[in-house]
């Protein structure tokens, strides 16, 4: 195995329909990997807008199965490019049972698995618990091996649960990718903006530091108008992490891609000089299923 | 109930001798009290060197009981001030059972109980392990009722844990204190001394954040020297952080004491605004008592 991989992150902003998208992806995917990247990591329900800021069933129609055209395409490219991908997609698994997932492909076209977002927000414009079910406890987090490194997936809310990273961690990741598609209400922006960006990055730049693993977190850029309301302002803000939660690379509020190079050594070494994993006391933990602790 | 309650932490250098130390801490707590402060933290093994930087059995000698002169003396303090107190120690519970732990006392001077470290580090110049037996499971996390508030303690090394986070604040506490001894080996500070403290302030951080909860640590400063060795330049930096993770106040590396005001509907709106612990996946997070997942 190799002392190193390089991974990459994507984030855009959505301007058109899903096939102008998926061309859009395809020349970025093409630039991240020339750049060195070999596992490639795009942004949350990647081929549309935002569409969760309202509550309308016309949305369902944009769900596709996991070998839908959506996920065969980016297999072709997967393979065509020698790239492993993660691609965040609207899955329709069943009649009634959508999940919001991302599809993981190994460099050689191959699907690897699908996780599917285990933690379903709900808020003002966020309004994710109208169309997605929550994944399966079984297989719930999951963890994919991938021809160049040991990948977890978890999706934007996600990122806020410790238990999910640690978990993820557990089963052996060397780097936890984070899709996901957050924004400022831009009626909030001026007050919070900032408190909320640097809350989201610290968050995960915390889950690279207590497990030792690195982190990459892949958001999507541009102002969605939606109907009736303000619209959602996606703050970008992509960014990698080393296992010392040391910001490797960070984007900007546009269109970029950032590519970093992960050691092996440096997961090792992390885990060793902090040696957090050693000491957990798993013999204390087990309130932590507990809903509250009265 | 009080709609807000101010809590204070101090950071020191140790000097002298338990008593010297503790006349300090009592000009320090009694001006923290004057800025305003009503629970007040002090640093991890507060009255002395920090002496497990060797193993020494003769340091055994250090320790002693929840009703010793120590805590004894902080009693009477925190009754005459009329301040809660959080008072670490080298705690000897029995022969042969020492623990490094923290005292929390009420405004009135009661003992409201005894909290004892979790996660016991060891690296070099940190030999907890040699000193220390790991707390009970039963009581293993705590929160103490105050009269102004209701504290959880954690300590140290503690920090690097979201668990031992996630269940005290599950637990009810409104703030979490981490008394606290971390420095720099002196060949290392240059290298890596801003990426350690800026890893400690993240990781702390994002556990106000993923709670919803104020959290204050309280770190000691000064160089101390060790025989053979290059000694340990403690770094200070105390702060206490608000629920979305901002500070709101940070100390130098100089003796120092901050006082911050916690609102209740602070921690409120933010569990409400984000909803963390409305999502939490608990039928999904059994598997964090393992110590890998094969």
């Amino acid at each position: 195995m190799s002392e190193h991989f390089s991974i990459g992150v994507i984030q855009t902003a959505i301007t058109g329909d899903s096939d102008s998208t998926c061309d859009r992806y395809e020349h970025l995917i093409a630039e991240t990997a020339k750049a060195g990247a070999q596992i490639i990591c795009i942004q949350e329900l990647c081929n549309s807008k935002y569409f969760c800021s309202v509550e309308d069933h016309r949305f369902f129609e944009l769900a596709e199965a996991e070998d839908g055209p959506l996920v065969s395409r980016f297999r072709g490219l997967a393979r065509s490019l020698s790239v492993a991908l993660v691609i965040p997609f609207f899955e329709r698994r069943a009649a009634g049972v959508y999940h919001n997932s991302a599809a993981v492909i190994d460099a050689d076209g191959s699907l690897l698995g699908v996780y599917r977002k285990m933690h379903i927000p709900d808020d003002p414009l966020y309004y994710e618990k109208f169309y997605f079910t929550p994944g399966d406890i079984d297989p719930g987090y999951q963890v994919f091996k991938t021809k160049y490194g040991t990948v977890g997936v978890l999706i934007c809310w996600d990122q806020w649960y410790p238990e999910a990273a640690r978990i993820t961690s557990l089963m052996g990741a060397e780097v936890l990718f984070y899709p996901t598609a957050i924004g400022w209400h831009p009626a909030e922006k001026e007050e919070f903006g900032q408190q909320q960006k640097s809350a989201w990055q610290t968050v995960q730049r915390s889950h690279a530091i207590a497990n030792g693993i690195y982190v990459a977190a892949a958001n999507r850029v541009g102002f969605e108008e939606t109907e009736n309301t303000d619209g959602l302002e996606f703050f970008g803000g992509s960014f990698i992490c080393d296992p010392g939660g040391t910001m490797l690379a960070e984007a900007s509020d546009k269109e970029e891609f950032l590519v970093a190079r992960c050691e092996r050594k440096a997961i090792e070494e992390s885990r060793q000089l902090w040696p957090f994993l050693r000491d957990r006391r798993i013999d204390s933990y087990a309130s932590i299923v507990k809903r509250w602790i009265d």
